[in-house]
Order: C-alpha cells, then sequence, then structure tokens
C-alpha cells in the first residue's frame, strides 16, 4: 500500500464495511462533512439490507439501486467509487485472488473507494439449515468473513465490522450477567456464551466473532460495533478511527494490567471492606501513609526527578505547571502533616449517627454516615494531589479511581504504590486504583453504572470539561467563579481599599477571586472612587467598563465585552449600581451563585445583602479569597462545589459521605400500625453521639 | 390539496426545506429509516450548499450533482422526485404562477417529490451591496423567500426554515442578554434586535424572519431551526413535524397565558421574596391554604365532578386511577390535616444555622439552611398532590413549576387557584406555577439553566422516564425497588411468617415492596419453609424459582427470568443462599440498593448484615415496607430517593433544602493571615440553635 495517500477505505455492503487506515488523498475527504456523509451513506444502506436481501434476485436488482446511491454521494466529494461483485470461490483460486488483488490496489491507487459486494446472482443457494427461515434468505454471513478475508488479503490496518449491538457481550445480551466485553483477546474465547441466534438475516454474534478472529490472525485489527442507531452512535466510524472506545476492539496482545472496568470493580468490592472497617483503622492507614511519604522520601523524589527530568527535556511546560509537577523534603513534610489531620477527621466520619428515632416499641431507627461508593478523581500535574485525595477517600470509606496528569507518571506510580503498601495493613490494598493515562476521560465517564461520584482538582477548565463529559455522573466542582465585590454608599474607605486588593489580587486566578467591582452611584467622583482607581492602577489591574459606568465617564476604559466574564487575571469588570437591591439583582443575573460580597458600614444593609444573595457564600466587609475550605475551618478540603444540591460551597470530608437508614425491630410489620392493628407510632427523637452497635463489635 | 394520501412535501434546496403537512401515500415513508434518510440528505444539501454556490456557473454545475443525490436517496424508498427550477420573476406573471402551481399540484398528485431550486443561471446578477462579498455569491436569501412564496402559493400548513442557529433571538446570539424565542408573534418583531451579517451565504436572520413572517400571513406555519448539526438537532425535521419543541415556531396566535419560561422566570422572582419572608409567614400561607382547602370545598369538588364525569365518559381510565383522581369532603379534610403538619416543619426549614464557626476575632462564619430554588414536580392523575407539594415547596421557600396529569385539569385549575389566593397574602403569588398540560415533560427538562430539581411523583415508569429525559437536572426519585428480604437460619418462624407476608402482599405494587426472598440453604425441608411456601400459596403470591433453589427441588415452580425483576404485583423470586455474606453478595449484585431485609434471632448476625450491605435502607425484623417518610417520622414527606448524594431512601423536608455560607467580618483580608499577617486563624465551632440575624430583623 502506498503511505502519505491518506486513509485509504473498501466498503464491503450489507452489514460489514472495512475501512483501510490510511488516509485517502484528496483533503477534502478529511474533513468532518464528509466523514458524516460516509457514515450516513453507510447508515442508509444498513437500513436497506434487510429489503434488499429478501431474495437472490431481489439482491441483484437492488444492486444498481445501491451503487447509484454510493455513487451520487461520492461524487458530491469528487469521489469516485466503483463495483466489485466477487464471491468466497474467488478466494480459493489463487489466480482469482491475485487478480482481485491487484484490481482493488489499482482502484486505491486511483483514489476510488471500491464498493465490494457478493455476488449473489452466482452464489450457490443457503445451504439448508444455515438459517432459520433458509429458504427466502441469503446467508449474511458470508459479508462478514467476506470482509475478513479482503481485509487479510489488502492488509487492511482495521477491519469495522457493524452490527445492531453495541459490540460482544459475554453472555447473550440481556441476560442476567451479560457483561460489555470493551477488549477481546483471542485467548477469552472459551469464556462467552453465544445466544441463540433468534433473528434472522443480522447475522449471529458468533460467525462475526468468526470472522474478525481470522481477521485479526491475518494482522488486521477488529471492531465490532453498532451500526443501526445513529441518535445513539452518532459517528461510529468516525469515533472508531478517531481511537474512541466504541464497540468491542480485537487483539492480540493482552496488556499487562487489568481493564479500567476491572479495576473499578475492584475498588468498589476492596471499598466495601474499608468501609466496614472500623474508624481507627481507617486513620491508622492514614498516619502509615503519612510515615512511608517520610521514611520514603528518597524513592518519590527519584520518580519525580525522572518527570521533572523530561518535562524540562521536552520543553513545553510553562514555569508555574513545573513548579506544581516538582515535589521536595518540604512539600512532602507538609503533606504528611495535612495527612495527619485527615486521619483525625476520619475518626468522625463513617458511621456517625444523624438521627435516632423511636418510631414505636421496639422499633428503634437510626440515620447513619455511610461512603458514597466509589469516587473518581480527575488531577492534572500536581502529583502531591495524589496522597491528598487518597487519605480523603480512605477517611470517608469509599473506594476512589485516581487520574493524575501524564507529566506525573513516574511520581503518581510511587505514590500510589505507597498508598497501596498503607492500605494493605488492613487488607484493603485495592480499594484506590491508579488508572493508567491512556483512559480517556471521556472513556471514564461511560461508566455511569460503576461510578458514584467525579471530582476534578485543578483549573475550572477542567472541571467543565468533566461536567460536560459526565452524562449520568453527579460531579462535584466549581464551574465558574464569577464572584463580585459591592462597595456600598456606606462603606468605609480603608476597608473597601483592602477587602477589594484582596479580593482582586491576592491570586487573580483562583475561583474565588473578585470579577466584577460594583460600585454605589453616590461613590462616583468621591475620593473614595478615585482611591480605589489608584489602588487598581498601582496594582496593575486592568479595568473594563460596564456600559452604565462608561455613561458615566467623559473617558472611561474599554467596554466589557460581556458582564459574565471570569478574567482569572489581574483584570476586572466595573460598574455601577442605584441601591444594594440593584447590586443584588446584578449579581443575580450575571453572576455564577459563587461568592458575593457587599463592604458597608449599614448592618441593615448588609443583613438583606447576606439574606437575599443567592450565592453558595455571602460575605460582609470580608475578602472573597475567604470562600476555602480550609480557611473555613472544615478541616480535609474536598473541593468548592457550586451544585446546589448534595453540598455547596467549600466542601469538607462530609461532601464524600452519604447515609443509610438503619432500622431494628422485634418482627413488626406496618399492618400492625394499620386502623385495626394493635401498635402505635411513637417518632420519638433520641439523642444522638454514641456510635453504631455494630462498629462496637468489629473493634 | 388531496387529503388522505399522507404527507405531502416538497424540497427547496439549499437553506430552506419546505414539508407540505399531509402524508405521503406509501407507508414506507412513514417509517423512521426513511425519516432519517429524507433528513441525513438534507443535512449533506446543507453541507454541499456553500461550495455549490460559489458561484452561478458552479450552481448550474452542481444541479446536476444534486438532483441525482436526491433521486438516488428517494429511489431506494421507491419515490420519485422531480426537478423545478425556477426564479422569483416566476411568480409576477400570473399565467407563469398557475402554470407552476398545477404542476407542483399534479407532481403532489401523482406522490412525486418536487425539487425546487431557484434556476440560477438565468436571474439576474447579485445586487451590489447586497452582499458583503457580492461578486462571487448568489444571494441564498432568494431561497428563503422563494420557500415562502412557494410554500402560500400551494397552501402548504408547515413550511421549515433550516439555519446554522437554534432559531431567532431577541438579541444576536452570544450576547449578554439574548434569549431564545420559541414562539415569535408577529406583534413582537420590534423586540427582536439583529446582528450584523458577519457571515455571508447563510443569509442572513432577518431575511428569514421577513420571509416567515410573509408566510404567515399567507397561512403558512413557520418553523426556523438548526439544520447544520446533525449531533445536536438529531432528526430535526422528523421532531418539528412531530410536534416536538425545535427552533423557533411562528405564530399568528399569542397564547392567553405566558410561555412556561416566563412561568419559570415569574416563579424564580417571586420564590426569592418566599425565601426571604420570616418562616412564619411561609407557615401562615400554608395555613392559609388548609382553610381554602375546606371553606371552597365545593368549588374545589365541581371542577373535580367535571374530570371525573370527563374521566367516566371517556371510559378509558381503569378503576384504581378513577378512585385516585376524585375528591371528597373527607380527603380535602384529611389533606388540610397534613398541611397543617407542614405549616409546622416550616418554622424550622429555611434559615437554621447547621454550623457556626469562628473562624478570627470579629470574623463570624455560619452555614444557613437555603432553598435549593425552583422545583419541577411532575405528577400524574392524582389532584391532592398539587396543595400537598405546594405546601412542601412553599415550608421550604422554594419555587415550584407543577405539571399534573390532563385527567384532572379542572381540579388542578381551582387547586391552583386557590394556592395563589393563598401565597398573595405576602405578595409572592407567582412563586407556584402550574403548567399548562400543552407542554411535554421533555420540553420541561430542557430547562436546565432554569430548574434546579425535578421530582417526579407517581409510578416508577414515570420516574424512570423522567430521570431519562433529565439530562443535566438533578432528579429526585426511586427508579426501581428490588427490595430483599434474608431470611437467615436463626429466624423466628412467627416474625418470618409476619415479616415476609407484610413485605410482599401489604401493599405489592410499592416500591418497598419484598420483590426477591433468600433463604439460607439451613432451612430448606425444615417445618419453616413448608410454612413460608404455605402462607405465599394462602396469600396467592406466584413464586418464581431462582436457579439455586430450583436446583434443590425436585418439582420447582416455574425460573425466574431474572434475579433482578421488580414485579410490582402478587409475585415474588425464591432464591438459596448458603450464608449471610452470601445473601448480602446477591443482594449488591442484584438489588437496587433500596430496602433489604434481614430476619434472624442472632445479633452478631443482624449487625454484620446492617453494616456491610450498601442500601438506602437496611432492616433487622422489620417488614419493607417501613421504608417510608410518614413512617420514619420525618414529617411532610418529599419523596423516596435511589440517588447516592443530596438525599437518600425516604426524604423529609430537608431534601428541599441546601445551605449557603454567611461570613461577617471586620475588613478582613486573607493576607492578614499569611506568614507575614497579623491575624491567625481560631475556628472555634459555636452552638447553634438562634435563628439568623437577618431573619430576626425581617419580622
Amino acid at each position: 500500500m502506498l503511505q502519505n495517500q491518506g486513509r485509504e477505505m473498501m466498503i464491503v455492503t450489507s452489514g460489514a464495511v472495512a475501512f483501510g487506515k490510511q488516509r485517502l488523498r484528496h483533503e477534502i475527504l478529511l474533513s468532518q462533512s464528509v466523514r458524516q456523509a460516509l457514515h450516513s451513506g453507510h447508515n442508509q444502506l444498513k437500513d436497506m439490507s434487510l429489503p434488499v436481501l429478501e431474495a437472490r434476485a431481489c439482491a441483484a436488482a437492488g444492486q444498481s439501486g445501491l451503487m447509484a446511491l454510493y455513487e451520487a454521494m461520492f461524487t458530491q466529494y469528487s469521489t469516485c467509487t466503483a463495483q466489485v461483485l466477487v464471491t468466497n470461490l474467488d478466494f480459493h483460486d489463487d489466480e482469482k485472488r491475485q487478480n482481485l488483488n491487484s484490481t482493488l490496489q489499482e482502484l486505491l491507487r486511483m483514489n476510488i473507494v471500491p464498493i465490494i459486494n457478493t455476488n449473489d446472482a452466482v452464489v450457490p443457494p443457503p445451504e439448508p439449515n444455515s438459517d432459520l427461515q433458509g429458504v427466502n434468505v441469503i446467508s449474511i454471513k458470508d459479508n462478514d468473513s467476506l470482509a475478513a478475508r479482503l481485509a487479510v488479503e489488502m492488509k487492511a490496518d482495521l477491519l469495522i465490522a457493524l452490527s445492531d449491538v453495541e459490540g460482544l457481550y459475554d453472555s447473550p445480551p440481556g441476560t442476567d450477567d451479560a457483561k460489555f466485553i470493551d477488549i477481546f483477546y483471542p485467548g477469552d474465547q472459551q469464556s462467552i456464551t453465544y445466544g441463540t441466534k433468534s433473528r434472522v438475516g443480522i447475522g449471529g454474534m458468533e460467525a462475526k466473532v468468526k470472522a474478525a478472529l481470522w481477521a485479526l490472525q491475518g494482522g488486521t485489527s477488529v471492531v465490532i460495533a453498532n451500526g443501526t442507531n445513529p441518535k445513539v452512535t452518532g459517528h461510529v466510524i468516525t469515533d472508531i478511527v478517531e481511537g474512541k472506545k466504541v464497540g468491542t476492539f480485537f487483539s492480540e496482545i493482552k496488556p499487562a494490567g487489568p481493564t479500567v472496568e476491572q479495576q473499578t470493580e475492584m475498588s468498589r468490592n476492596s471499598g466495601r471492606t474499608l468501609a466496614s472497617l472500623h474508624p481507627d483503622q481507617r486513620s491508622e492507614i492514614i498516619c502509615h501513609l503519612a510515615e512511608l511519604l517520610t521514611e520514603r522520601q528518597e524513592e518519590i523524589l527519584a520518580a519525580n526527578k525522572m518527570d521533572m527530568d523530561l518535562a524540562v527535556n521536552a520543553g513545553h511546560l510553562p514555569p508555574a505547571m513545573l513548579n506544581r509537577l516538582s515535589l521536595s523534603p518540604a512539600k512532602l513534610n507538609s503533606l504528611a502533616i495535612g495527612l495527619r489531620q485527615i486521619s483525625v477527621a476520619a475518626q468522625d466520619s463513617v458511621g456517625r449517627v444523624l438521627r435516632r428515632t423511636r418510631v414505636a416499641h421496639n422499633l428503634e431507627l437510626e440515620q447513619v454516615t455511610v461512603p458514597i461508593g466509589v469516587l473518581l478523581v480527575i488531577f492534572e500535574a500536581r502529583p502531591d494531589c495524589l496522597p491528598q485525595v487518597s487519605a480523603l477517600a480512605i477517611a470517608s470509606g469509599n473506594a476512589l479511581l485516581l487520574k493524575g496528569g501524564k507529566e506525573a507518571a513516574n511520581t503518581n506510580h510511587v505514590l500510589h504504590k505507597l498508598t497501596q503498601e498503607a492500605l494493605s495493613m488492613h487488607g484493603v490494598k485495592e480499594a484506590v486504583q491508579l488508572v493508567s493515562t491512556r483512559e480517556e476521560v471521556e472513556d471514564l465517564c461511560r461508566l455511569d453504572k460503576m461510578i458514584d461520584l467525579i471530582i476534578p482538582r485543578g483549573s475550572s477548565q477542567l472541571v467543565r470539561d468533566i461536567q460536560r463529559a459526565a452524562k449520568g455522573i453527579p460531579v462535584l466542582g466549581h464551574s465558574e467563579g464569577i464572584c463580585h465585590v459591592y462597595v456600598d454608599a456606606n462603606a468605609s474607605i480603608d476597608k473597601v481599599l483592602k477587602i477589594v486588593r484582596d479580593s482582586k489580587c491576592d491570586y487573580p486566578a483562583a475561583c474565588n477571586a473578585m470579577e466584577t467591582l460594583l460600585i454605589h452611584r453616590d461613590i462616583l467622583r468621591t475620593p473614595l472612587f478615585d482611591q480605589i482607581i489608584d489602588m487598581l492602577r498601582t496594582e496593575r489591574v486592568r479595568i473594563h467598563a460596564g456600559p452604565r459606568f462608561a455613561s458615566y465617564l467623559t473617558f472611561s476604559p474599554s467596554e466589557a465585552k460581556s458582564l459574565r466574564t471570569e478574567y482569572g487575571d489581574l483584570e476586572c469588570c466595573m460598574e455601577v449600581v442605584d441601591s444594594m437591591q440593584e447590586a443584588v439583582d446584578h449579581i443575580h443575573k450575571y453572576g455564577s451563585s459563587h461568592t458575593d460580597v457587599i463592604i458597608t458600614e449599614n448592618e441593615d444593609t448588609a443583613e438583606q445583602f447576606l439574606q437575599q444573595l443567592d450565592s453558595a457564600c455571602v460575605f460582609w466587609n470580608a475578602s472573597s479569597r475567604f470562600a476555602d475550605g480550609y480557611r473555613f475551618g472544615l478541616g480535609a478540603e474536598v473541593g468548592i462545589s457550586t451544585a446546589r444540591i448534595h453540598a455547596r460551597g467549600p466542601v469538607g470530608l462530609e461532601g464524600l459521605l452519604t447515609t443509610k437508614w438503619v432500622l431494628r425491630g422485634d418482627g413488626h410489620t406496618v399492618a400492625d400500625f394499620s386502623e385495626h392493628g394493635t401498635m402505635k407510632y411513637l417518632h420519638e427523637n433520641q439523642p444522638v453521639g454514641q456510635p453504631l452497635a455494630g462498629q462496637r463489635d468489629s473493634n
């Protein structure tokens, strides 16, 4: 095959499509619109394949229509097609096979897309009993094996076989235990149970697998995917070619480690044991991890040096990122101190009784904190996240999947090894899993039945991306921080200058930094106004004017493009409002409900602001930068959430917990409490504070 | 136009497509696959329109390719196409227009789809200045007005104009205040601001609106929608024809009431005032509503009688549903009692201080309960839900959108009127909105930026449907209740019989009813086993055997199709396990984490079960039917949740609350606390229990 010619492809119609994995010469064919066209063209064929294949004669008749459609479509993109009809027999005759091979090679060389189909008119009639309704059907299995043979013959890189199910399952889809297989290794074949072929004309999965294995042996990779439902599968072929996890991929090489699905299951199972440990045991694990961070410093720093060297040599990481990537004895030390704090918090997280009710005589109800289940934490090039997040998960009894930036791969590997070493002391080594950097975040978000909560730790861009990708799984994180500081007419000059400076300049990239400064109209053209402007100028803060602010000034700064901007830098928007009420309305309209501040000496105005404003954090005469778990005194900080349910604002360990209801009775039934029953509800609230009986016992 | 012929359609290519709203004669054309074909065919045209339209000559050259493509595609579905080239001038000449009309009528009569395009080769060159790069472009505005003219000429019911944006916005899309317009009334035109036409060749929105208004005046409805992004828009044309809310709909008739978007905004604004009321005031509103339910009984019952009469006459409602639909003085009375209980709960919901921390000298932090925001509650034909849910929303200070079943429309209307009457006493009438029954649940779920929580009240099928439809909005509800009762080897016969009977038979359709009975192997072939079977037989419970259970019996009941079945009827699955541990594993594998029960006299076994099992409710020697907010003593019941975050299991009012953090300082900055600063964090926990200062004031 000629290289540097783009992707070459051949299409086997009616149920099987083979794309060669080189690119077509014409650049236009690489554009998304064409891919869509190719794709939707294929779907139409799929839709038609049933009527077309009702009988051999019908197939022959349909062939010309099919070809006309393909030709018309490809013509729109200046691509020629060619029709090639073959039979399986053509492969058995060496001369015929060579003729076919050179014809196809020549077509590809000329940038013509061969559309290949079985020459149904001349193949033998279907074998008796080969299909349930054999008489009226041309066995479509031919197309699977035809595609496989052609793929191998033409040394194709990839064969895509489209089916009406998502791919391969280990037992017939729909049964209780059926599990989807992402990657299939030939050695695993015995673990598959095939269902009876109930639907004729679709091609049994067994036949597809056979053909796929045959192609795999011949050196062609194979993907079996669903091509019937464009709403669900979207652009299945382009997705596959782009390397996304779609369908079942057939591979010769079994990777050393477990798949991410297996890792999730291991962590869930081990996590259940972790959750049932005594709080002291979880605390011990975290303390041990803290010790290991000091004891095994050299090992950690050596790995970190490898990552640093790679990053420096690659030369593409900005200094701030290099700084975050690098570890030092001092950093490890403060990390260990933080872990010891978490180990204290671990004593009082899982199994805390929040509510205790005497429902009736001998019927006692408790609401108890329990772990959420399996957490997925995604962090960027900052390896100190790993032990910190692991400690938080262990403290809260949650299973954890970690996905770190590939820049820190070596450091993460060592830190994860030490975490598992610490976990081993109570037999829960597998509760924390490090997901290989090969896995795309999008692929992880697909595991919506297995992961209960995603926590992105990093830039708000990362959080936004993940919130977009995570369809069914809740995400704990702040997507945007458009924080306001409102300077009231009765504000103290000193407090205004201090708080505005701190809110904007202390750390401009933080989500709790001020983005918009609202000032009361009465302040305009006062000394306070001039002092604010002078201070911002001195701090080199670039000011963007809101429309009203601009209208009040003879010479105003450039107008803000939008009042909803998160600058994340030494820039801010300034706008004028007539009253505290107007400030509240402005913030409701343009803010992100993260953190908003009022500066005033008038207590009534302040309390109205604090009460009316619907933000996660509302502050009076304090910098917006206080919106932070550590500064709030929450102990271990999980993150800051802009979600409205579960946890809001700075989140401590309780954000990683949910509750369960434990009811202990003595044979009670609800019928006992019916009109004619013998029991009455008491619903007496009891004092809480003692640990669960079960946890007393397990110690 | 001939009726009863199915949908007739005409296609105006290159940017505008008009479908007549009758059906095509051939049934095959109604199938989804064809709709997809038509649709994707159109998309390809869109994709191509830019290159094709680069010059008149090019357009002429492209025409044959376009036609070949249309023809090839439609041929696959036995549908003929015809090519008609026209110019705007053809409409000005009466004779020409009549000729065109009768040609098109004749084609439609013959079931041929006319593909109409401007005869670019003969139209005058584009007017100077009509487009930014006029020389090289044929003004595509022609297609919009051409489609409008044709639609009116042919008396089409619907004109679909596809654009590259979702539809019409009230200001240029992308600006701060741009709002999407769902339905556009000609009178509203002055409220639109158009952007400058920055992209040539797409057709300005202004021209589209002009053409649309022209068609509307001529009696044709118009939808402007996005046809460029198949990933987002899906099957835009079929969606529109099926009446889904896609794009902007142009209508002559302005409906009496506000749109659902306006209702949501009204309720959010009014809800903010509701939230800032004193708890006593919210309580008063609920008490007043309770009074109105008694005082205005006659009015309510009269409306309910209308609904009942309609339902009885229609004759399709099953008796159980009629029972739920009907109200009586007794029902209203107990409803009023329930509301008074909620009014008590309202005293202590919003503004409760959960945590109070002295962060530093003069820096005080409080975590306070606040409403979630806007709730959407969807309920079926059960009008008593309306005042109940309204009271819960009012008690928790939330704005509320209500969507009830259409069977109860009259009753709901009156009940909602009374609710608003009660709300008026404190000026928050609009906080509770009744959404018209025209709105589809799917359309409501699209309002993900405006609604914070969806609560479906009804069958678990309803909950499942809504969980599927609600992409970005959290849903509070139980999707499945596959509840287990495990009978341990050491169980008491009496308790087993009582609890198993109650769990399965008290109310088999409830989500907390037992679906699978797990028995310890030692019980097989004991008198207890026989007594369980006898009891189930007496209660007419149909037993399905799990695989192990079946293998132990000589003659077993029919095998269960799946161990994950929610029967919701007098049926259950029975399975055998070797130990408590195996029961836990079985429940983790096949259960839905709703409610699971152990029956045993061994306390250790029980506590192990209660601790290890990861379900929302875990019970020892008590019926699964206790999993219920009322029975748990939570006061007002919001629902039962199978989610793992926010609220889990039976949910009381606190499920409708979130928190905000209030920080009161005296000019504090985080810089004060830095290494070189003057302040130190204290983080002293303070006692809670006093109301918010702001709420003390507002009374």
